[in-house]
């Protein structure tokens, strides 16, 4: 790393303020309110084909697209899932099966970038709060790349959501209160660093968001080395949408591709702060959704995330709870098991498809993000048997 | 297809007798006692780099090697999973994950292509028995492909077990007593052929085993097309060992490789009638075991299995329970979530070392067989947490 103007460097998008990467670094600091705002990097030129390493395990021959280049990347071979051209909803989809990751979703790609990058900084010792996949992702990594591992669950988290993660060696604490209370617990410890933790958050830490842009790339790749027409992601808290955003710009500012593919936002009507806000309408009391994964009432990177769909001309779709149900056991009828979560992002391809918003003939990624093996109960619940 | 001498045909490899392959068949006659035996095919000739189809999805681009080509593959870009370094027990494996398919198993491979191949010849229903990895994906690629699937399981089977079946739209039935009675069960079944339904079982079907054994193709792109020295794989009924078997075998008369890799099977100690054949052990009743995928007491392609671990110089080793759970959590710890009976070649591996029987610069190939999110209760339960 060097510190020279044209570094790569932390970036603040509302200030424009920018820290160097050299020191690691998870958010603005706090303004006058104590509120914290997140980072994102300064852009990055981008790669072409010609700097693809072949010889390199999964996501990782892309690497010479990251900040800078970890020279030993922590890696399970996570990345080079599958692209599946199916029939659904009356047309093609190209489904990007996602959760065929390590620990069973998209959030591996993340959470390899990541804590490669920290580790190579010196980081040993990370703290995360989630109980779903991101927890999953952070666990799995920092153990398969010797770091010790903390996280914040709610207390009300079910023992099951938080085996994954306690095989894989992390520390578990549950904290009183809801998933919010969680979240503003894990700030202020990560503000406060004692033992030399550091917070490496799926949410916040702009170096995850350099593993979720390598979907682009993949995309660009499997294509034929051209951007699709059309990717719809489930949207929570918006990594996959801001890693779509930021890959594909990339690609763009390097030559290999014209325009951004447009880009959707599948998300619960139940829960759609994106899509509400996207579409001007009205905000609205977050309500209990079988898309757990994307029920993130106050996504942290609002603002951003709005940005790469408008760029982008994509659009938000919301979905009733009938249509994820339906969409996930469709899917699950044609082979893809996978979480009501990521089916969404199939309901939305149908809905898009009706409306004429997209077209039969366009190439449209539909990205299925996360396993079904991790929502038995919630399946079993949907086809009304025992689970 | 045609049935000039050298096509291939099915093989009983106890008899010597051959039948074409152009009507479907998944046994020889039954004897005079009434006992079916399980067929094989001729030895295909095996295929060389040129003949791999780089623009194939997934295992499809050695279809080459398949007896013959179906003009659809039923596919859902199964294969190609990550062959990954990872040090284990004082050595280096490489660690290949097969449990990320599309079922969560490697049964996808056998799976993927016997049914893409019934299916060119016209079978649009299947009948199939396991509440396992076996049913999961025979249901997957059922209706990934169209076709009816019926799955029989002992009415014992937790509801849980079924839900990934169910979800893929197989319908599921309960046979009263022992899974033996279960088998029992389809095989009447499968004989009778009501309704047109035909017995694509993974342990009956020799089309099975030519997916597993693309296994082998993998494996030598993998590490630039050359043979590993030694391949450990869990073993109950043995397709695993076998698929490598064949595959290896055909790399060999294709000229592509020298000689086999020694191949070993893992087997939990509670029921291991391979490993005690092979190492000329009495037989014993089997008892319960945490490694529920391989526990299977009598498999049938018993002989053929030992000869393949005779003929590559292999062996086979049995595990006690501890020692699959230590290596259970080992693995978890190190990022790598798999089921207890995947654990299996991962301690066989450090036992194969301790005991000097592979040597640390060897190139061992340990193959994960399922993922761990199958397994949560049972993990939990080695975790001392509630599931």
């Amino acid at each position: 790393m060097s510190d020279t103007p044209d570094a790569p460097a932390y970036l603040d998008p509302l200030t424009g303020r920018t820290w160097p990467l050299d020191a690691p670094r998870w958010c603005a600091e706090a303004d006058a309110d104590g509120d914290r705002r997140p980072l994102l990097l300064t852009p990055l030129p981008g790669i072409g084909r010609e700097a693809i390493d072949p010889a390199a395990p999964g996501l990782w021959r892309y690497a010479a697209a990251l900040p800078f280049r970890p020279a030993a990347p922590i890696t399970l071979g996570e990345g080079r899932t599958p692209l599946v051209p199916r029939r659904f909803a009356g047309g093609t989809m190209h489904a990007k099966c996602e959760w065929l990751m390590p620990s069973g979703s998209f959030k591996d790609r993340g959470a390899a970038v990541m804590l490669s990058l920290l580790r190579e900084q010196g980081i040993v010792s990370v703290l995360e709060d989630s109980s779903g996949n991101g927890g999953a992702a952070i666990a799995t990594y920092a153990a398969a790349g010797g770091l010790r591992a903390r996280i914040l669950v709610p207390e009300s988290t079910s023992p099951a959501k938080t085996v994954q993660s306690r095989a894989a060696g992390a520390a578990i604490a549950l904290v009183p209160g809801t998933r919010q209370d969680c979240a503003d617990a894990a700030e202020r410890e990560g503000e406060a660093r004692a033992d030399g933790i550091f917070y490496a958050s799926h949410n916040w830490h702009p170096f995850f968001l350099q593993g979720t842009k390598l979907l682009a790339y993949e995309l660009w790749e499997d294509l034929g080395f051209r951007a699709p027409d059309n990717v719809i992601v489930p949207c929570g808290a918006g990594s996959n949408v801001l890693g779509c955003g930021i890959g594909f710009s990339e690609l763009r500012r390097a030559g290999q591709i014209e325009s951004l593919p447009r880009i959707f936002a599948a998300q619960p009507a139940n829960c759609a702060p994106v899509a509400r806000a996207f579409l001007d309408e009205e905000p609205a009391a977050a309500a209990p959704t079988i898309a757990e994964g994307t029920a993130i009432a106050r996504p942290i990177r609002l603002r951003e995330v709005l940005g790469v769909l408008e760029e982008s001309q994509g659009g938000a779709v919301m979905l009733t709870e009938a249509e994820i149900a339906a969409a996930t056991l469709a899917l699950a009828r044609d082979g893809l098991y996978v979480e009501p979560t990521s089916a969404q992002a199939a309901a939305a391809f149908g809905r898009l498809l009706a409306a004429g918003t997209i077209a039969p003939e366009e190439t449209t990624v539909v990205v299925l993000t996360g396993s079904g093996l991790k929502a038995t109960p919630r399946i079993a619940d949907l086809l009304g048997v025992a689970g």
